[in-house]
């Protein structure tokens, strides 16, 4: 897409991933890189609008396939207004979820999506993120984490341990099918310590390239 | 979908078709039938949301993809909470445009999406109208009652009518290929005269499931 680099951070709730993402965006900028810190769903003005209207407001109101539907727009508008433009101008993009959370939380937790979920992916997203970081922590840990958090966005931690351990299953079968692109990263210790791992692993992956 | 019937109308901008819908939905009532009158984008109240969300602010701040994912949402929200309900109760569903309207608007006219949009109708909507009226005028005539319409809706209206001789030769051959679901009626002649081939069209196609 241009001369800068798409990293994404995938994981469980509860997992860390929105630190440790945050996390390397500083440590690059302070080593002099540009870069843009985004998240799904949403990480452009419209793709934050229909991020609103599926995550505010009565949480069955839209069925599985129009949830899907409405991420893969967001996704699309994301991807448009904010990832392209910035890998275009050399800058590290990184996001906090990206295609591999819809084809966990749509395509393997909610009805029979899985399919449909990478059919839609094919046909109006296309691209993949250069290097995804899965910060890995057993389910427990998550909802524990997940659950001592307040908010008014609790739907995926609703769902409970079983899926949080499905989920995290998936997620750790995605990387292992696709080992190119996926570093998993031990999520079950400090946050320095994790951060300290990530950012090597991603300052020697930025100079390989 | 169940013991009723689902009927569209399709047509370019000002060709009547929403006044031919209504028409046709008081005659059915006239005669005892149970009728659920709707129209896209919109028809339930999250598509109505998703409708929204499109068709204010500035036209462009959506490209022709994330628009077409939108539509489709809503459609796909349409469908399951307003048109397979009423059908299933076994009422006659009648909508203001459904699937030939994206086939036409953001299929031909926006970039070259007709493929794309012939894909997601197949993966995420499936189903086509029992019955479709292309209510068909000159684009110049479909012009000018839709220009003389004051709105804030404009959008498709504002494309001219280069793009309606377009959309018109779309729908004529949508009909050719579907001659079993298309029924084209002339729609340049007095509304009474227009709704009167409507209706005994509607009449006989009901008597004869």
């Amino acid at each position: 897409m241009g001369n800068g680099a798409f990293l994404s951070f995938e994981g469980i709730d509860g997992s860390g991933k929105s630190t440790q993402a945050r996390l390397l965006a500083a440590a690059l900028r302070a080593t002099g890189r540009a870069v843009t810190l985004t998240r799904e769903p949403g990480g452009s003005p419209g793709a934050e609008e229909i991020r609103r209207l599926v995550l505010e407001g009565d949480p069955d109101r839209w069925s599985p396939e129009t949830e899907l539907l409405l991420f893969t727009a967001a996704r699309r508008d994301h991807l448009e207004k904010t990832i392209r433009p910035a890998v275009a101008r050399g800058e590290v993009v990184i996001t906090d979820r990206f295609a591999d959370s819809t084809r966990m939380y749509q395509g393997l937790t909610r009805g029979n999506l899985a399919a449909a979920v990478d059919q839609l992916h094919t046909l109006m997203i296309g691209v993949e993120p250069d290097l995804t970081f899965l910060i890995d922590i057993p389910p427990e840990a998550g909802l524990a984490r997940a659950t001592a958090r307040a908010g008014k966005e609790m739907r995926f931690e609703d769902m409970g341990l079983e899926v949080q351990r499905r989920v995290r299953d998936g997620f750790l079968a995605l990387a292992a099918q696709a080992p190119a692109r996926f570093r998993v990263i031990d999520g079950n210790r400090p946050e320095a310590e994790v951060a300290a791992e990530v950012q090597a692993v991603a300052t020697g992956w930025l100079a390989g390239r």
